[in-house]
């Protein structure tokens, strides 16, 4: 049934992980799993109130994955108890209580994508809902009774906001405790999550616990830094780049991160083992190796998980096509423009400061020196259409480029 | 419908009260009450988990009993919700679980307590399971997340342990929730209790603007001091009246208070107005009044209110026959013995240390010099019968006193 010995497994597991509570539990329950040929229950709670997800929230999924191809079993949890009730204080306008349609809908998605990394088939896919809708009032006192106030009052973020007396509601402490019995419910030999989640995780130790059952290991992974290396991966930051991104996108981020990053990526989205990416590094280092080669490779890589291997072959292509062969430098200024039916070419590159005047504009794109994304663009009169969304490289002579993006 | 207008029922109110959260707010809703021929609705919860009560609890009763006489509707509220419960911890093995017979057994004795002070056909008995047993995992959260921890942090118990570092689990938060949220059930427009729930009253108050509506008076009332006159009457502190005490032993508990716990007494148990009360302090001050005749009519007062007149009269009678008439000081020595089913009176008498030897029991039976409550004890081959749980006075010559207690 598992192909690994339990110490190989654990090897496995343990790359790109944070911490493991703890590893020699952790083995224990390998070995144990192997001689009774019972694969591990494995569990990892996800939002559904914001269903597109970006490839930081892949770190802990590609763990999922590892666990999956080991033979265990995969519980993929949408935590939608939390989802319906949004925010209850009425205050945050930006949680709004989600339908059980809603939920299932943002579940729907969030699954199609997830399912890019992980084996539909071999998931299981549950909703807390299923218990909680079930749970009475005195369930929750009892629930919450296992846990103390003082040591709720430890996790990181409530610690920081009870000493600057920024208020935390009673419901906030009830919210990790139901995390925990989703533990409990599900009967999860492992939890996984981001180093953000860790106190939640460990909670569902206590918790399974103080309903007799034997605690789960947890494993934190760590938090994937955005496109500018520094912040966490988000949305709001806009500096992500989306599972759900088409692939021309997809590329285009990759290759604009720094050759740090780049490895970092590396190490918590590829499947290349630690030795494989130690010999990228040195051949980095040694010269063996151009950087922009093996940033084209992630973003290949990336592609052909999120799409195919097709779109990223095409991907790669078109971005040589339109910066590699073409000599486009690596940073091109950017400008953002207004959607148009019917823009005419003079004017519009007077306006995006290629030319000084119209007059120059006819000149250059008479004398076969005007590329629209490597394409020449030969008509004076000839007008181009701005759509909405759209991206394209303008080039202006020998060594004029603008990025145009049209709102 | 009311016969006091509502300046007048405020007066009433008030007396003895410590706390009112508002006066101004209370005479608002008297006034409208007045005006709409609409009584208001004023709650007291009770604990079920322990029925018997003392006088003590009856401060708050009795205050009901003011606002009942006043028209208005009380609602007479059992907290079977948490009692069900029990401690969830299980640490604390004098708080058992009640089951929903147990709960309803209690609650009759508890009732049938009470309703010697409360008119039973005018009082609303209801219990908080009602609606505590629909409430789902999502009401709670949401009644949860109206609080804050750092207020509920404030409350003085609270604040003692956190700071103490004695730990407070979690859903100890969820128990004055759930109190408040019981005046929402009951559209409480007061609630009542001692001083010690000044904290869970006005969270009421919060809960009910939380959920749309105006917000309860509050009243609080003191907490009666046991019989040392120092602490809180209690149970466990042995320093109490119990409402079902008999008569004899009610009596003589009060006779044993001090002059001025006596005027306490007064003040808050019986139905003397503050002006009556002020007669009473000027009489004993001024020698006019005997404090011993003042604390017979309190004995005779509170058996006549627990048990009846005729009850109080008899019991006056034989203390007077006991202790007075026969010139027994106010403290005797007492000694508890086991019982026994016929105890030779000579010997037993030099074992309460009444008489130094058999010798000189004899010759005092003889003399016609031993009493036992009050009636001559003449045969000195005579015995007694010691029956568990009685008591009386054994009086030997004209100045040695026991009082025996037989097990």
């Amino acid at each position: 049934m598992f192909k690994l010995t339990p110490k190989e497994q654990l090897q496995e597991i343990k790359k790109g992980a944070v911490d493991i509570v703890s590893e020699r539990e952790l083995l224990s329950k390998l070995e144990k799993s192997y001689k009774e040929k019972r694969p591990l229950r494995v569990k990892a709670g996800f939002d559904p109130s914001r269903p597109d997800i970006h490839i930081g929230h892949t770190v802990v999924i590609n763990k999922l994955a590892t666990f999956q191809k080991l033979g265990h079993q995969v519980i993929f949890l949408i935590g939608d108890f939390t989802a319906m009730i949004g925010d209850p204080t009425g205050k945050n306008e930006t949680r709004p209580a989600l339908s059980r349609e809603e939920v299932k809908e943002n579940a729907k998605t969030y699954a199609s994508q997830v399912f890019k990394v992980l084996d539909e088939g071999k998931t299981e896919i549950d909703y807390n809902s299923r218990w909680m809708d079930e749970f009475s009032a005195v369930d929750f006192v009892k629930l919450a009774s296992q846990y103390t106030v003082a040591r709720m009052l430890e996790r990181d973020d409530f610690q920081k906001r009870f000493s600057n007396q920024d208020s935390i509601c009673v419901h906030e402490f009830l919210y990790p405790l139901v995390q925990a019995y989703d533990s409990v419910a599900l009967k999860a030999d492992v939890e996984l999550g981001g180093t953000d989640q860790r106190f939640n995780l460990l909670l569902g130790r206590d918790i399974q616990k103080a309903y007799g059952m034997e605690p789960q290991c947890i494993l934190t992974m760590p938090i994937l830094e955005g496109l500018d290396g520094v912040k966490k991966m988000s949305k709001s930051l806009d500096n992500y780049i989306g599972v759900d991104d088409i692939p021309k996108e997809m590329f285009g981020k990759t290759m604009k991160v720094s050759d740090e990053l780049m490895l970092r990526y590396y190490e918590l989205l590829s499947d290349l083992s630690v030795c494989e990416i130690e010999k990228i590094k040195k051949g980095i280092s040694d010269g063996s190796l151009h950087p922009r080669q093996v940033k084209v490779d992630l973003a290949k890589f990336l592609i052909t998980r999120f799409h195919s291997k097709n779109a990223a072959d095409q991907a790669a292509e078109e971005f040589d096509r339109i910066f590699v062969n073409k000599g486009l430098p690596d940073e091109i200024p950017e400008r953002v423009v207004a959607a148009d039916a019917g823009k005419p070419i003079c004017p519009f590159m007077t306006e995006l400061g290629l030319t000084n005047s119209n007059g120059e504009a006819r000149r250059l794109v008479q004398g076969n020196a005007v590329d629209i994304n490597g394409e020449k663009f030969k008509d004076p009169q000839g007008k181009i259409e701005l759509k909405s969304g759209e991206s394209f490289v303008v080039k202006a002579g020998k060594k004029k480029f603008v990025k145009v993006i049209v709102k």
